[in-house]
Parts: C-alpha cells; structure tokens; sequence
C-alpha cells in the first residue's frame, strides 16, 4: 500500500480555507470571507458543483472589476413588525444573503413569521445554504432570488427571465429534513455551464439555441435559452420569484438584472425574497417533527415503480453525498484545479495544499 | 330573427343566485351561500369550469352525510403579530378560505405581512378567488392548499400526494394583474375529470393507470394517479405545501387528506396556507404599480416563437374569458344541467330560468 496524493479530489475543509484566505486577500473581512467560502463548498459537499468553488473566479473578477464591492454597507432600508427590505449596497450576494436571513429568522421569533425583500445583492449561491442554517435553528424557511435572463416566455424565443431558484426548508425529527433548492427551468443552467465544460452534450427538451431551436450542443445552449420547467407553469413560478425578488424590492428584474458573466459596466443589482416561519406558532415543534417523521416514514415505504431501490425525499440525496465527499473529498475537473493553482500564486497560496491524501491499495 | 332560450348558457348572475339559493335551503347563511356560490361561478367565469358550479352536487352531498358542516364556527387557536392558525371546524373550504384571507389581509395590513394556517377545512375551490380578493384591496397574496392523493412520489406507483395548488395574486397598473393559480400536476385533475364526463380522451404524460402504466383513458387516469409537474420538482413543490398546509396546521396530509368523492366517514381534514403581504412596506404602491406594468409591457413586447399571436401573462386569457362569459354566458354539459334542474326540484327551485337568452339569426 502506498500512500498517494490524487490530484483531483480535495478536502472540503483545506479547500474552504483555501478559498476563504483568497477571499480575504481579495478584500473580504475575515468573517464574510468565511460565509462566501463557506456557502460555495457547501455546495460542493451536497454534490451542486455548479454552484460550488467553481465560482470563486468570476466572483474575484467582479470584485476586481469593481462589480462588487466587498466593503459595502448592507443597510436596512425600511422595516415593519413582520418585514424588512434590505439593501446589500453590492455586498456579495451570501453576505447579503446570511444577514438577509439572520434578519428573517430574528424577526420571525419575535413576530411568528417575518418577510425580508433584498435589493442591490449579488448571486448568492444555493438557496439551500439558508434553508440548511434556517433548518438548525428550526424554522421553517422559503427563500427564492432572481437572476439574470437566460429562459423565454412561453410563447417567446430569446431569454427574458431568469432560471429564478426557489428553495425550502423545513426541519424533521429523525429523519432527513426537507430541502427543496430547484431552478425554475427544467435543468439549473449550472448544469449546462458543467457540460460545456466537460465538452458534454445535454439531453433535448432542456435548451434552445439563440433561434429558438432545440439543442443538444451545451455551448449552443448557454449562447440560446434554457427552458422554463413544465411550459407555462414554470414559465409563471419564475415570473412571480423575479416580481417579489425584483419588482417588490426595487432591485433588478427581467433585462435589469445584469448577467454576472457578461456585464462589466453594472453591479448585478440582483433580489431575494425570505419568508420564515415559527413552527411554534402554529404545532408544537416536537409535534411537527413527529409529525415530519411520520409524513417522510409514511412516502419512503411507498410501493416502488420498476428498478427503483429507494423513494427519496427533496434533499435526502444530498445530505448522503455531504457524508461522502467530507469523508472522500471533492473531486474538481483539472481547469478548475488549474484555476485555483493561478488565483494561488497571484495570492502567495498554496493550492495543491487542498488535496485529500487518499490511501490507494498497490 | 327569433328569440329562444339555449339550454346549455347560462346567465353568470342567475347561476350564482341559483347556487346561492341551493345551498341557502342546505343550510347555509346568506352570507355564506353568497361566499360558496361566488367562488363556483367565478371559477366558470375564468375558464376554470373544473372547479366552477360542476362542483355544487358534491358539496352538497356532503353536507347531507354530514361531512361538511355548514353551522360551524371557525375558530381562531392561535394568534401571534404576523401569524394565526385557524381551525374551518369542518365548514364549507370556500367560507374558511374567506375567513383565513381576510385575516391574513388585516394582519399584513397592521404587521406588514402575515402567515394564516388553517386546518380542519375542505375543498377550498380555486387559489385564484383569493387572489382576486387579494388584489382588489391591492395587496400581494400567496396561497396552498393540500388535496387528497392523487400523485405518485417520484419513484413511486400509486397516488401519495395531491396536486396541492399553488396560486400568487399581485396586482398592476394598467396592465392585467399577475394570477397564477396551478395544480403541481402536469394538469389539474379536474381537467381529467371533465374529459371523462365529456368521454374524451387524454392526452400520454398526464396521468398513469392504477397499476403505474402510462393511459390516455381519462376514467383509468382517474383510477390511477396524475404526474407531477416537471418530474421530482412538482414532486417536492407538491411536498413542500402538504407540509405548509397540513404538517405544519394539524389538517391531514398524504393520506389523512379524505377523499371528497370516495370518504363518506370521515371530513376532509384539508389545510391551507395563506401568505399576505403589504405591498407599501417594500415599495410605495404606485411605484410597484409602474414597475408591474413596465415589466408585463416588456414580456408582451418580446419576439414571438412562429404561429405565436400574443405573449400572455399568468390569469391575462381567464380575465378575457371573464368578460367573454360575462356577455355570452357560461355553457354547461347537458349532464350537469339535468343535474341541476333535479336539485331544483328538490328545493323547490327553478333552474331553467338561469338559462340566458340570446338572440338567433332565422
């Protein structure tokens, strides 16, 4: 047996730190370098590498470019007993996010249930890393955000909305809690990022080219639009999270939310909308979870459909791919690897530190 | 030119006060027949004939075995600053509905935004009634309901979940306000059941048989389960408002949600979820306004696919149908008809007079 480094798996811990001393070098106070870190190898763990350390580049461009700016005042613009709008002032989008959250959360204790519009943010990573943090202190959370334009109408042909996530959380006793994290199109445009850059090609039925055709080309995908999931049904749930991400907030929305990877004259000025809820307020929490337990026991038994070995709930799978890859490592395509060893030198860090020492049978 | 009497339009007034006269002899108060009739018309009015006055013989039904109990009081158990739980007490779903909204309006009014949960109620009819309700005081409203099983989880056969509907109410300015009112099935289930009182066939992807096989024989479909919408994303939207609704209320969920047609020894148990939010607070309300319409004139605005007259807006096509209905009145299946003209009969009511006349050329 010899004890071997594999190039391309890394640990989770080593590489958020990684990634949090870059953010700091790139202007980040050390506790907000933490959140951004934090919230991208979360992603990874749950096994969203789209949303993961991938996009710990574009974010320090943005921030170079002066797109973000990672000094900003997040302020509270106005605030009633149950709601607050926020203004991230072009924070990034999980700093702004974290504390667009902790205020939904402190309000929603004090008041049953709290509403909290944000305006002026930045992407902000997966919806379910506030779902995640709102689950641990065991409310109830929706969280949804805007983005930039990349699905049609129904009834359209070039991009007007965005693929706008809508995530829940919901905490259950002994079994996994609910974690719903869903893009609005029938696919998260993420995944096509990570086929364009595997050099994949993607299923019919998920994109259209920039005419209007049906692709399977995933660079001819991200240069069209991705579909809204279920027709008109997706096509309203992504109108109605950019209305109350975007038109409620006064932040972007439609073509006044700016593309992340394409506009370099404007900060993004992206929306989220929080609703948190006291479970308190409504059942006893251990009633809830029992309750929880009983809902979850009750689907997992169902009879399964041919070839099926399990029912799963929203999230259930990414909380057993979180056990694997903190036990396994991260595994990331050698251009990010590569990536990492540039944004490394230009910061005086070593990235090939991050690597998980794998035990491999000779 | 002749003046006769089409017995399949009807005068959209005269089938309310019909309705509300029926269920006024069944032992509801004016107020409350007005309520339930209400919403059954408006729901033809829209185009939503699946939930419009075909739904009338089963409520009634139900109130004469004693599973809707129209002298209920609903009560109010629990009540926070922006939260209360209400209990229908096993009124008419439409009459606790109201009651829910108009609580979760005051409260949002007073507090900003406001959560209603509701337990112990019944079919509550269309999401977009409260939503209409909403708007017209010029607030912003989500609404759930759960529903009996009628859905397999994803990886499952039989019918788990119901096609918990999800409806968003916002209003605009001169543009028509945003009304999506959706089943999280790939279509309603009472689209199904109109297709087999018209003995139509469906369409394959709607629904499978009872033994999980793919059908387009509306009665199989029925006997099996409908699909969610999108796959495991309407699989866990679906969830997530059984959870909302009836988890977290204390109604039923999954199978404690009783079956309005086949359970005739137990009420419904329904839970719904109400979501009121106070426009001004983010916004002033004729910025949101001008903003709403900037947004709908710009998607309207886009490039059309080909064979594409109109870019229309969630609710836009039911609203025109409304008007439409309004002036040409509303048709119903010749079944339905002989089934009103004997429920006249029983109370002592003359249907055929709702029928509208219209002019016919000779």
């Amino acid at each position: 047996m010899i004890l071997v480094t594999l190039p391309t798996r890394y640990d989770w811990i080593k590489l958020q730190r990684f990634c949090a001393n870059v953010f700091t070098k790139a202007g980040l106070s050390e506790k907000n370098a933490e959140i951004v870190s934090d919230s991208l190898v979360q992603a990874n763990l749950r096994g969203v590498d789209s949303h993961g350390v991938v996009r710990t580049s574009i974010y320090l461009k943005r921030v170079e470019k002066g797109m973000i700016n990672p000094h900003a005042d997040v302020t509270i613009e106005n605030e009633s007993d149950a709601t607050a709008l926020i203004n991230g002032n072009n924070h990034f989008g999980s700093v702004v996010g974290m504390q667009a959250l902790e205020k939904a959360l402190d309000k929603a204790k004090e008041r049953g249930a709290a509403i909290v519009g944000v305006k002026g943010s930045n992407h902000f990573g997966t919806g379910a890393y506030y779902a995640l943090k709102a689950i641990e202190k065991d409310m109830l959370l929706l969280v949804m955000s805007n983005a930039s334009q990349t699905m049609p109408p129904t009834g359209g042909v070039r991009p007007f909305i965005g693929t706008n996530p809508l995530a829940v959380g919901i905490p259950s006793g002994e079994e996994a809690p609910f974690i719903l994290d869903m893009a609005t199109s029938v696919v998260a445009r993420g995944k096509i990022i990570v086929a364009a850059q595997k050099g994949e090609d993607i299923p019919i039925g998920w994109a259209v080219d920039k005419d209007g055709n049906d692709t399977t080309d995933a660079e001819a995908a991200l240069e069209g639009a991705v579909l809204p999931l279920g027709g008109p049904k997706g096509y309203g749930i992504s109108m109605f999270i950019d209305i109350l991400s975007g038109v409620l907030t006064g932040a972007g929305f439609g073509k006044y939310v700016n593309n992340m990877y394409e506009n370099w004259e404007d900060p993004q000025n992206v929306g989220h909308f929080f609703v948190a809820v006291d479970i308190n307020q409504f059942i006893p929490l251990e009633s809830f979870k029992k309750r929880m337990d009983t809902y979850i026991k009750e689907i997992k038994s169902e009879p399964k459909a041919p070839n099926v070995e399990e029912i799963f709930i929203p999230g259930e799978l990414e909380q057993k791919c979180v056990l694997e890859r903190k036990k396994s490592g991260i595994e990331l395509p050698e251009k990010l690897v590569e990536e990492f060893i540039e944004i490394g030198k230009r910061y005086d860090l070593d990235f090939t530190k991050a690597a998980l020492k794998v035990k491999v049978p000779d």
